[in-house]
């Protein structure tokens, strides 16, 4: 990522030319997408449909970064260029058409869906932080939505219980943890970009411990 | 619809002065509205008191337009004239009172439901691309969602599974059919209001087809 | 609630510095969010765990008002100051541990929870007239919504049946009421903060009427 000023001096608006890279930022939405994807065309006795399967992909990938883009009142990015539903849009169809080879792939799904977590979370803090101006507990906030969004977006689309209420979850744990962590480390001028990697990392593993 | 300027080239924020006519918008969210309550008085076993068939009438009417702004980080044009709740609370209303009645006309509300489908598509996606300036997918995104987005939050006021998810409904792929023509039309230097026109008898007939 | 001016010749955004005081608002989320984690304690058999309690009291405390905001387009306050997000958590956290007591203070919990309904009402209705310059009718909705809103999303994340859509719930005819009041003295010139004051007593008293 790069950052030319931290400039929280500055008022509400920050002037900074924060930049999270386009392709972290597509990965992310990618494995999320394929994940949904993967999620739903588990639940056989629901009668979804390709299109449905596509759609909760779109949901899961995009879901997250829509929900802290409107939190923030910032044109959301996946309406800025082509590349997010693309990608959202590939990776549903693709989980979908190879959802025998994933399924065997299951630790490695696991483990990519932790990593987007974490990324996810790092860059809604550091965005809310950077780009909005926003104070530190909103910021954590933003980045904890950013984690959990799109999980939460695809239960409330299947009409299923949220899984994040209940007993054993620690998706938001992990992005609660990391995302403090960031904030913390900002707070104490460390360099945005190692605070945003700390995040990431904490996160990521943090959820994988709790699997 | 009344375009002053294409004006794709002059960057993200385009010059122009679109303007959808106001009784177009409103005879889509007046019908939709109408849809929605008929909807709603039809599931008896759910004890839905007048006041909730009202409101799933504004939420089906209302819904595609709220969530087509708040994408495009716009007011919604709801808020910005006394009109568009107007529109939808009365024909919720109506809806209401007249049920047994238009419940004998069919026929009737099923055609105008996917004229109505066919308005938003053209709607969202001619606003997105020439008020706010989105790229192409974006734009079609928005149209989509726009023609389904009433339905979906219904389905989701109802605590019902999302119709949208399930074999069978064809309301997306109608949109979606529209919309890339739309796009691909605009892409062409066709006269946006021609595009839209196009899309909406597209999205019309696929919608009507499919019934 | 300090207004320096009208001005509702001056065009769609008029100039105000209208303010909501802090604790005025601040009140009103901490009893919302105390009400969603009760809420949410009290339905045992959905194994909620303590995360999913905090979270349902935030989004009952902060809900209604991130709504209003987001209809309005504005940066939600929830994102300008970490004292909402503050109090929303700490009110849910103490409605979670204290909840035998609590329990026992049903009279005044709904008596609070009244009174937030009303407050919210009055700060939605003023804000979208005075704050953003909407007309009236949508001034009428922002304010209903901000009123229910909390309680909208408890059972969208609850997956549960959305009990303002059923027979005998006076929420939104409580705040129906009382802004529409608002709206009516304000268009005849009534200072706002005796509008919204009248708001507030009339939407509380209608409320605690019907309980």
């Amino acid at each position: 990522m790069a950052v030319a000023r931290h400039g929280r001096e500055g008022g509400r608006h920050v002037e900074t030319t924060f930049v999270v890279p386009l392709w972290v930022d597509l990965v992310a939405v990618g494995v999320g997408a394929l994940q949904g994807a993967l999620f739903a065309g588990r639940l056989k006795e629901r009668r979804i449909d390709l299109l449905g399967v596509a759609l909760i992909g779109v949901v899961v990938g995009l879901g997250g970064g829509l929900l802290r883009d409107i939190l923030l009142n910032e044109l959301p990015v996946a309406m800025r260029t082509n590349w997010f539903l693309l990608v959202a849009v590939g990776a549903a169809l693709l989980g979908m058409l190879l959802q025998r080879l994933f399924n065997r792939l299951n630790a490695l799904i696991i483990a990519l869906d932790a990593v987007t977590i974490g990324l996810f979370a790092a860059i809604g803090t550091s965005k809310a932080l950077l780009v909005v101006g926003v104070p530190e507990i909103p910021a954590i906030f933003v980045g904890i939505v950013s984690a959990v969004g799109g999980s939460i977006l695809r239960d409330v689309s299947l009409n299923l219980p949220i899984a994040l209420m209940h007993v054993g979850s620690l998706y938001a744990v992990a992005a609660g943890a990391g995302t403090v962590l960031l904030v913390a480390l900002w707070s104490f001028d460390v360099d945005i970009v190692i605070a945003s990697i700390a995040c990431a990392v904490v996160t990521t593993v943090i959820r994988l411990g709790s699997v």
